[in-house]
């Protein structure tokens, strides 16, 4: 068995120098959210599987009863407007456990959008602040400062030692080895507490990453998400509000 | 040395159309002690021994003074009745030690037992509750609708989110390497605590599995060894709440 | 580079039908006062340095300041007498780190053994018990019950389930890989407290198997050692009554 | 993808028996602060690019918000006057993270300085004392008695059991590698509290490796990271001092 598993479920799919978009598991899940919403709303169509040594040795459970090995999966979808362009979006249950996995598993999605004609590269993530924040904003870093400029007027903030450790994982591995096969790319990091999964940080993302592809979707599903996270939360707050006081009652007690 | 050594103690069996079975230590150690008592009652023989890089580096020492390579073995037994498949079955000392580890061993196995014709995969295993059970249960997942169908009627049973986190190890890993390669399978999962070995739980897998196989063996000896652990935890109950009164005692000598 | 680095740095021996002996460190580090004991006495000669890249990445500085590259090392002597047979002995720095590199230096090593025609292998370490001993036993395990039985004569120690959880590292492997490869092999294993390395305990080991090598060596070296020990552990246990009633005494200004 | 990925960013350079020196990232940062600092004031030109699959996968966003995947790189330099030497420098982001990492990375390196024609190594680290140094010394350990006899000569200080557990990482592993391959080589390590980034002893590193090299070059810069490092020490000794301050006030309130 290879490290990396490469299983297409359907033909190999032609595509006109099609946008690479990644979308993985990470800090508030904003990438994966994110990515996971613009396949439903653009019912973009899964080709490709991938499976690798470097996940947990897991299945999930269906609801149906039935299961499924933990992977990776790509997703292609057309362009239906002058303006718009082909795209592959990656998303999955994991990334790769070690630093030898993440590399080996960059490595061989790059070969497939690569071999796609893939050119440009944007990945999605969350910037976890670790605060509560009024108005998410999208942060970025590119591979060239030509891309850097035209990324700016589209709303995205570049500060110089944001965020201070760089791009850690796959949003950062698929842009930096990119760079090195000559691709370009974009990395955007919706600003998120990081306590939760966040779909508003997911939501200010894709607003971001839709316009620059002239695409438009729908929101009111994340919107959806992003309000029953508020819910739970809450009821969190409150649950632990309610401790606090049974604590403090009990000091009373105790001093009494 | 390759990763994984297979070593053929007698000559490749010729089977028809066996049905894999694995049972390999994990919680409970449920599906190591429901294959052990199905090798031992219907007399399987084993004929292949798996090393491999990634057990442990150790040998166990027999009760004669003779040491024991960790491994992992294959057993087979051929049916005797008509309405009876012949069976491959897998039980060892450990499963591998990292997520490499687990997904080599597990695909040559499944080499293995396709070569011999297998096209079913039944895993057994715990599902470890955390608290004390009345009555187990057995759980399942499996490969296709049909299956899922076919064993609710034989008292498996299916619940939503449950296990939550899917299937870890070697139960999950062969029926979900080898749904790749197009074999049938479904992972069944005794209810137990999970804090001690449990043949309790063992027995309840294995009475669902041999009624689906229309085997008929004694549980005798499960249940022996379920008596023996029922002595222990209560040993270990007294044992605890004698240490909690003798603490009680030192809080009132505190006091007074 | 390969994963394990064969350096000869004589040209191979011939030697007639050699037993192999190892002595890495480990428990009380009775393996390797051993095996050094014993290439120091018969004057063994060094012929192969191992490097391997699941050792620690680090060299040593000797007294002259040079460096040495942490390794292991293959010594051979020749049988003087007619009943002696010629030996390989085992020693180095370091065990292997990972489980994968543990069994791939053991292999190699088998490899090498074997090819200069060993078919027997004794291994020696060191049994932790976590307290003190009056008189250190050599416990045993082989690969045969007729090993196993001639061993016993020479005074090893053969105890069910001692020790519990086998033999864990080189000292196991060798003798369990080595069986595989149809060689006899044996463990001797020295009882020792395991809190400091433990000259007394590989002397007992090296009695039972100079006796059944049929070889005379003093063991004054070893017991000085053992001495300067047992010197370091009466300070350290000085020390340690006294640092505990300098915080008696403490108490009681506390209480005054 | 290769282990080792080795990006040529110029031609191959044509040298004269060149001198290769390693400063990576260590305790105190001290030799890669005096790569670094040896790179800038020579003027040294990059050619190779060193990435590696044991590097973290991880990017650093620039401050102009492009990115650079974490790697090694090579610099040279050639020799400007008579009694100077062609000079191969390797600085970098990180260590391989593992062991078996380190090894590939430092033979890998070895293969490119030595078809450049090094036969020489002279590699930069720190020696941790854990407290505060008045002036930091430059200990050493080289691969024979001959370069050891040589460099105490320039002030290298070779001590009994100094650095007691050896050299840990690239800077032992490429002399202790390139020993092996008949190259000789020598380690600085300039001593250091270990607590901070240490340009001081960096300082004292480059002084004794440029006399020996007849480089001269400015250690200005070096001297103002330094009054940087010691202000921000002293800071941080106020704050502590301030704080210890304010527990004392409290002691007192509450005692109070």
């Amino acid at each position: 068995m290879d490290d990396v598993v490469i299983k297409y479920v359907t033909r190999k799919p032609r595509l006109n120098k099609p946008i690479f978009i990644e979308g993985l598991p990470g800090i508030g899940n904003v990438g994966k959210l994110a990515a996971e919403h613009l396949i439903e709303e653009l019912n973009a169509k899964k080709f490709v599987e991938i499976y690798c040594k470097d996940f947990p040795p897991q299945v999930f459970i269906n609801r149906d009863g039935t299961i499924k090995l933990v992977n990776n999966e790509l997703y292609y979808w057309k362009a239906k407007k002058k303006r718009q362009k082909d795209l592959i979006i990656l998303t999955g249950d994991y990334q790769g456990l070690s630093s030898e996995g993440q590399y080996e598993l960059s490595d061989k999605i790059l070969d497939i959008v690569e071999s796609l004609g893939a050119k440009q590269i944007f990945t999605l993530g969350g910037y976890g602040l670790g605060r509560e924040i009024e108005k998410p904003r999208v942060l970025g870093a590119a591979t060239s400062r030509e891309l850097v400029k035209k990324l700016k007027k589209h709303g995205v903030v570049f500060r110089e030692n944001e965020p201070g450790g760089g791009i850690i994982g796959a949003s950062g591995l698929l842009i930096g080895l990119g760079k090195l096969r000559g691709m370009e790319g974009a990395c955007f990091m919706g600003e998120t507490p990081g306590y939760l999964v966040d779909p508003r940080s997911a939501e200010v993302v894709l607003r971001v990453l839709t316009k620059i592809l002239n695409i438009d979707i729908s929101f009111s599903e994340l919107q959806k998400k992003a309000e029953e996270i508020e819910y739970i939360a809450e009821q969190l707050k409150e649950l632990e509000s309610l401790s606090k006081k049974g604590e403090e009652r009990k000091d009373i007690d105790y001093i009494g």
